[in-house]
């Protein structure tokens, strides 16, 4: 939605839906997206590519590239689910030629450039040793795509952003083939020169903030309660959690909710950050452990004190995900991502 | 095994399987505990006993415990599939006293006290108020087990422990019918005389070490490879991953492994912590991504080199996963129990 209008109408917008779609579920993220009008996906891994072939309607009119390249001795599975190779390294490219000799010729594929993450992508030394022999390649393979990523896009004025750029328009120049894509989440709204002939946005299409400088302009699309198991309370010097890390000031009224690290609620929230009751800030006392947290109702008038059962707000409009973030000494992608699966979970 | 072996034949061992057996897969470990003679478990919730029901042998022999209590209105649940409750307030002894009333009597229940952890369990002052009309539940119920749990057991001389032991001793005496269980992992291994009827070890049946002020006495059981999806040359100056938080200080051989946080390796070993290739240790450089970590080659002589597809130790013979916590500024537990889907798992 808000992502097309962005780029208008003559870019075209992939989903990065890798790691199960963000944490947030692909078997419902990725339906909701095609509906939207989706028609290209980007996961890590051959195995997510092969799933959401699955998920996705029973059309060949979706594409999906896979990320983290072309597995070894997978070329057939690739092909069987019309998976899109990005080819990352010199021998994965000749790989997908030998096979494309071997079976018709124009398969499709992605070549990636590094141009500063030096994480995947052929590097710019490597890239410009192909340009000689390009005929080599592109009289066999439909190189749809040369794309590179941003290290630092979410970094308005990081020097970085612009010396990628420039890498990437150089290099690309030799491959006149191909569309170009460059940009991430934080890529496309920092800029419409990013935004080539393809955008992939990820963290924006879950509600993270891209610009983290300015107020998000995405809507929230996550959000998480869970219920208190159990409510009591604590003479001034009692301990609570393990370590007795936490002692109570005064005499107070605890929480413990179901929540702990086995569900991807991160132990560095121990003694930091908080859930809310009704708009009240409930802070976390003690250790997080593996099933439960212990919140402090310090904040909550005795009247309007919860029950057993009582949802507290983890993410929702009193706290974002990026917030949640930062009191964990991580980013919103981590929090997402880490949501386990012991969550009842209701799609709206 | 050696948890029997430790508690002799009079004390039953009970194993703590929640949170898909700390992180190691219920369906394969519950089997083989039972196989090794374990017919006592405990799991968090409702949904994890049930779950745990259809995986162990379909007979009687086995008693599965629930921890976080018994749920609002789940009464018949927990009845329909054995599921033992441990009742941690007194409205929950009441709700199961009444559902007893209503079937059969001497159903099964757990009466959790509370200790020094302030998170489940009755007060010790709601317990003392119970001791007067005790005969009004016993004569209904039959609760099987006081239990109790440890805060500080790994901590070896921290005052909580005998203050613990003393409370649960003294609110135990009045409860003549019960047998008591007050022993984790820890408390297990540090003092016999924690033992009482029923030791609840969790962690160390995953390789954890109970006693972390010496050597581990458990064998590891969790290992953990992952392959190298690129190996590249970067060059002095060239930075890697995002934020561009690592630049390499000379000319230098990288991997790039297929790990991320949204695998469970947590993004605080960002530039910290290390994977081993052929026992030689790779330091992490820059920031984990979701999908993606990059390591540093430079301790392997360059006749080792790895090549795309080898596979590198995240936990194994040179690093357990308490190594991989302590660097991860968290425990051993957060760490297995964040250890993802995306792994293909093999029991051995």
């Amino acid at each position: 939605g808000l992502c097309q209008k962005m780029v208008g109408p003559h870019v075209e917008v992939a989903a990065a839906v890798k790691a199960n779609a963000y944490g947030a579920g692909i078997d419902m993220v990725a339906p909701a997206l095609f509906d939207q009008g989706c028609r290209f996906f980007f996961v890590a891994s051959y195995e997510e590519g092969k799933q959401l072939r699955g998920i996705l309607p029973d059309s060949q009119i979706c594409r999906i590239a896979v990320l983290n390249g072309l597995e070894i001795d997978r070329e057939e599975d690739y092909d069987f689910h019309s998976l899109i190779p990005v080819l990352n390294t010199p021998k994965a490219l000749e790989r997908w030629l030998l096979y494309s000799k071997r079976t018709r010729p124009y398969l499709k594929c992605i070549l990636h450039v590094d141009t500063g993450m030096s994480r995947l992508g052929l590097s710019l030394e490597e890239a410009n040793n192909l340009i000689p022999d390009i005929k080599h390649y592109t009289k066999e393979l439909d190189i749809e795509y040369v794309m590179s990523h941003f290290a630092c896009a979410d970094e308005k004025d990081h020097p970085l952003n612009q010396k990628q750029k420039n890498d990437f328009e150089k290099i690309s120049e030799h491959f006149i083939f191909s569309k170009l894509s460059l940009a991430n989440s934080s890529g496309l709204f920092r800029d419409p020169s990013n935004h080539y002939d393809l955008v992939r946005p990820g963290m924006c299409l879950y509600g993270l903030n891209p610009l983290p400088e300015q107020d998000n302009p995405m809507e929230p699309v996550v959000k998480l309660d869970v219920p208190a198991l159990q409510i009591r309370k604590v003479y001034q010097g009692e301990s609570a959690g393990y370590g007795a890390s936490w002692g109570a000031p005064k005499d107070m009224v605890l929480a413990t909710v179901q929540l702990g690290y086995a569900d991807g609620f991160l132990r560095s929230l121990s003694n930091n950050g908080a859930l809310y009751w009704q708009g009240h800030k409930c802070p976390i006392v003690g250790r997080v452990s593996m099933d439960l947290t212990i919140i402090s109702l310090e904040n909550v008038p005795e009247k309007d004190l919860p029950v057993e059962g009582s949802l507290f707000e983890v993410i929702g409009p009193n706290q974002s995900a990026d917030d949640l973030a930062n009191q964990a000494g991580t980013i919103g992608y981590e929090i997402l991502t880490s949501l386990g699966n012991r969550y009842e979970r209701r799609y709206i």
